[in-house]
């Protein structure tokens, strides 16, 4: 295998391709992002970069407040629409019909059609270049409550999910290739870890 | 649809599964991260969170350069492994039989199976919690060439990558279910945008 050179570009894939609301003086405005991550575990924190030129910069600025709707791949138009066409010209929520429930611990709204959302609470803003990194700690979950199990699991891999990866945006296959240290249990296994 | 409310925790899925190998003293060595994500496109910059007890975090930490290496699904297995095994106690590009090719901007290598690398020079170093924050600059990037098409797109569809869904690795479906955009292209569609 031969590689090519190229210069630097964003070029991490796939990302997360996740749904973001906010509320303002009462509007509730949602735009899509897939520079978003998981950037610590205790405490529970993310990071949501954002061009300072979208509305939603603003109104998350103002308040400090976003809830992360995790989509099905049912509803990749809206995200894409959501990506591309700015809340201030069109009512985003109105335009696709979405349904608003109240945020539990913040002052935003989840999109009930979205199986996960992550009500989040911004702690800092970092201006890095085009966009402005916003870290938050995860407040609150809330989970559709057909996707967890007898067990108290949550299937996420009943969830039809959508990642984003280099312009398009794909779902996952339903079987998953493995699970987290399963490369190490031996129990099960039909013979030693080669 | 109604949901259960859980705590905060880290609950954004699905995520990168990527493979970070760092240089220091001569010993390279390689982790999996999934809490990584793409925070700025000009300049081109990354997150990439880890666990200070981690061997990688003090090598990266005192050399500022790391390569993201994004893996195709059948190296799921070492994936997962140099996610559970540290590099103080097995040497895991020897274990999976990697083969390194030298990084052009940076003194760290990258996996010659993996198809695409991302150099990555360190600008910040944000202690969050169990965590701390490693934001990074892509310097160079460097894409397996049967990769790029006749027109010089990168056919990252044809890559076959992975992401990490609530501790599960999934392979990517391989048809799209939409391009950047699409939901207000005109041209060629059916009729009106809905």
């Amino acid at each position: 295998m031969s590689k090519i050179a190229l210069k630097g570009s964003a070029m991490l894939n796939p990302v997360p391709a996740v749904l973001i609301t906010s509320r303002k003086d009462g509007f509730v405005n949602v735009f899509t992002a897939a520079w978003v991550g998981t950037i610590c575990t205790k405490p529970p924190m993310v990071s949501v970069s954002i061009r300072p030129e979208r509305l939603s910069y603003e109104m998350i600025k103002s308040t400090g407040q976003f809830t992360i709707n995790l989509p099905g791949s049912k509803l990749v138009r809206a995200l894409d629409f959501c990506g591309v066409r700015s809340g201030r010209d069109v009512d985003k929520i109105e335009k696709f019909n979405l349904t608003l429930e109240d945020g539990i611990q913040i002052d935003a709204p989840s999109i009930a059609e979205c199986p996960v959302a992550l009500e989040c609470s911004v702690t800092e803003i970092l201006p890095l270049g085009s966009h402005h990194m916003f870290i938050a700690e995860v407040v609150q979950v809330k989970v559709e409550e057909t996707l967890v199990d007898g067990n108290g699991r949550i299937r996420f891999d009943k969830a039809d999910l959508v990642c984003y990866s280099h312009g398009e945006y794909f779902p996952l296959k339903n079987v998953p290739l493995g699970k987290f240290g399963y490369s190490v249990q031996k129990k099960k296994s039909k013979g030693r870890i080669k």
